[in-house]
């Protein structure tokens, strides 16, 4: 059943013109029938007709005047966010986040538990279902329809079909219709893809990305792995496993094997369980008094522990930091020659530890990289933390639904169900 | 004087129309009227007027009839690609080559010479200039009018401004207004960009890259360097120098110093000038008879002699050439966790003197890259070869001049002059 009748009104021989009038307005680079003309190069009697189809179809309203340029005050116009909203999930390897956002990608409801993505898709799966309808539930009878889903997963994805291809710490999830499932129980179209991904796609549209055009954002927690924008958009890659940056060789060291069968990968030596790992040696072999006192204590040793320890004048734990932000840093100056970047996010659990591991990265990247690209390159800290991906999941949604193709479809078919692939995968 | 006024005469409504209807015919998608319908989205009504536009401006004419699918067979329409001229120029470390192509980036003529950049701006723009006067002269006087020109040169650019930026082996050419040069020459619109982009470019658009999303060209001459495809798109970077890979790290050797000042970077251990300079050591050393004997004889010992000597069995030449090689592909295997493209163009001087150093980058590449970004990566040998670069000139110059966004300042003003920052850089 289609969610997004008010669509299917839309002129289909006024396409190109809708979508762009709908992109000015929506992101908020022309408001009013000037500005449209301005920014768009149609001429005023298209616009006019574009809005008032717009306006009919419930995605654009009248709002206030806006400041007068001498002659009469134009009109404003308002993207209508509240007309629909979007099912979102993010999928890490150790917790599943649910939520819910607007038409414009703002978050209007959000869950979060503990859940091991190596339970397999079955169990997963049924229970993004169960949380997805509680949120559905506590909305009210008088909340607007549901027009697609996204979902992020810790993994490479084939974007076009929504399937996870050969994730490697996901047991049972290679080539799983993820899509298929949400589409099936919800009945609107369904997008998937890499968490890391999402994270940076959130941080461009509403966090330090904003308006930056090339940029990197990294995670690291558990493992480590890389989102990249491209110009404004989301560099996937061939198999969409851009970004996976754990497995880079980045020292000649055959002590320590990954999980990946290598040896000397940045995860391996630099990631959240190798800090754990080293953390917890050196509280054992006595090294570390501070950390002995945790483990003592019962406390876990984690990046977040071992950050701890070090704030509190522990060398060893200063020592492991410094180690695991030198060689993610070493790793980002060979990115930064190569991608050419002009910021640089850190995300996840290990960034979130402290300063001392942010220090150590941004020392190595401005000691290797070459003068010209770090010029004008930052590299901060994620604002949007832990929102970041379930951010990035609504605005994923949005640019597909209101992208030329799929309204183009829709117009056509008058349904989404008319694009079997966004819907069945 | 604007050599375009074909195009003021189109109607600037149609804008965002106009320049679709193009693009289908230009790229070849769609070359009748019911398929540029089903291809556009737009209305026949609309469809027949944009072309009546397109076929007034000079752009587009009528050609054979396609074949029936029932009815009338529809008439073909063909881009007019021999409308206007462009002129390209690749300027590498040690050579000028300039040429002309028709608007759809056919070559039409070229030139190379040998010069070197170092020279300074003032002299190699005076060559430059001299070289293109020379094949404006030969055309005859019927020729079509020139559209705009395109360059490349060996450092990174500033895109928007068309200037270089702190280019390491271009000494006076920082910040040099390479378009002003060409623009008040030619009164015409100019691009300039990085040479190694351009390559990557022309492969997209007529080598072995075409319809490939997302590949990597890798220039292995006197140094290296790299151009990057990014979902049919070229990533430039925020100040214009992704792909300088000459300078990543690979290995902790302190004893040679590159001529960036660091040590251990890619192009100062296996770059064009590193093999030549390894091999008159072997000659020297009494290691290799094969390339002392070159040397008694005169022969420069390079990349090329190298190769020649390595497939008549000289082990040291062999050794040489898989320890360069394996140094590139150990990059180009960070690059392919990284990136995920799905071909790895390898040209320049080093690239095409033999059959070893590929088979060494392959073998490596292969080796250390994760499974899932290898699973359909093809490495191969760059099939334009030294055209790569002019052919690429011309399509970025094409694809600047019919973009929505110069297609409209054209029909705004009528004429190139409108927009000064393409003409004043």
């Amino acid at each position: 059943m289609p969610r997004n009748d008010a669509l299917a009104g839309l002129a289909r021989d006024r396409l190109a013109d809708l979508t762009l009038v709908l992109d000015l307005v929506r992101s908020g680079e022309a408001v009013t029938r000037p500005e449209l003309g301005r920014r768009s190069g149609l001429g005023r009697t298209l616009i006019t007709q574009c809005v008032i189809d717009l306006i009919e179809s419930g995605l654009l309203e009248e709002a206030d005047f806006g400041p007068s340029t001498g002659g009469r005050a134009p009109r404003q116009l308002r993207f209508r966010a509240e007309a629909g909203h979007v099912l979102v999930v993010e999928l890490g390897a150790t917790s599943i986040s649910v939520g819910l956002t607007d038409l414009s990608g703002a978050l209007v409801a959000h869950r979060e538990e503990p859940g091991s993505v190596t339970d397999g898709p079955e169990t997963t799966m049924r229970r993004i279902g169960e949380l997805l309808d509680g949120l559905l539930t506590e909305r009210g009878a008088s909340a607007p329809p549901v027009w697609g889903v996204g979902i992020g997963v810790p993994g490479p994805v084939e974007f076009r079909t929504g399937r996870p291809t050969a994730p490697p710490i996901m047991p049972g999830w290679d080539g799983f219709p993820v899509r298929q499932r949400l589409a099936e129980r919800y009945d609107v179209p369904v997008w998937v893809d890499n968490e890391v991904n999402l994270m940076a796609l959130g941080e461009l549209r509403a966090g330090l990305g904003r308006g930056v055009r090339d940029f990197v954002f990294v995670k690291i927690g558990t493992g480590i792995g890389a989102g990249l924008i491209s110009a404004g958009r989301l560099h996937r890659g061939a198999q969409g496993c851009a970004g996976d940056v754990g497995h880079i060789a980045v020292l000649d060291d055959k002590a320590i094997v990954c999980r990946c069968g290598n040896t000397g990968c940045l995860e391996a030596l630099a990631g959240g369980a190798a800090l754990a790992r080293d953390g917890l040696i050196a509280a054992t072999d006595g090294r570390s008094r501070f950390l002995a006192q945790l483990v003592s204590e019962g406390t876990p040793v984690d990046a977040r522990a071992i950050a701890w320890a070090a704030e509190h004048g522990d060398p060893v734990s200063v020592d492991l930091l410094n180690r695991s932000g030198r060689l993610v840093g070493d790793m980002l100056a060979t990115l930064v020659n190569f991608f050419n970047p002009s910021l640089i996010l850190i995300g996840g659990g290990v960034a979130a530890s402290g300063d001392q591991f942010l220090a150590a990265i941004r020392q190595a990247v401005y000691a290797r990289s070459l003068p010209l690209a770090t010029r004008e390159l930052r590299v901060a800290r994620s604002p949007l933390g832990d929102r970041a991906g379930l951010r990035g999941a609504g605005f994923m949604v949005t640019d597909e639904l209101f992208s030329h193709e799929l309204l183009g479809a829709w117009l056509g078919n008058g349904s989404p169900a008319g694009r079997p692939e966004l819907v069945a995968g």
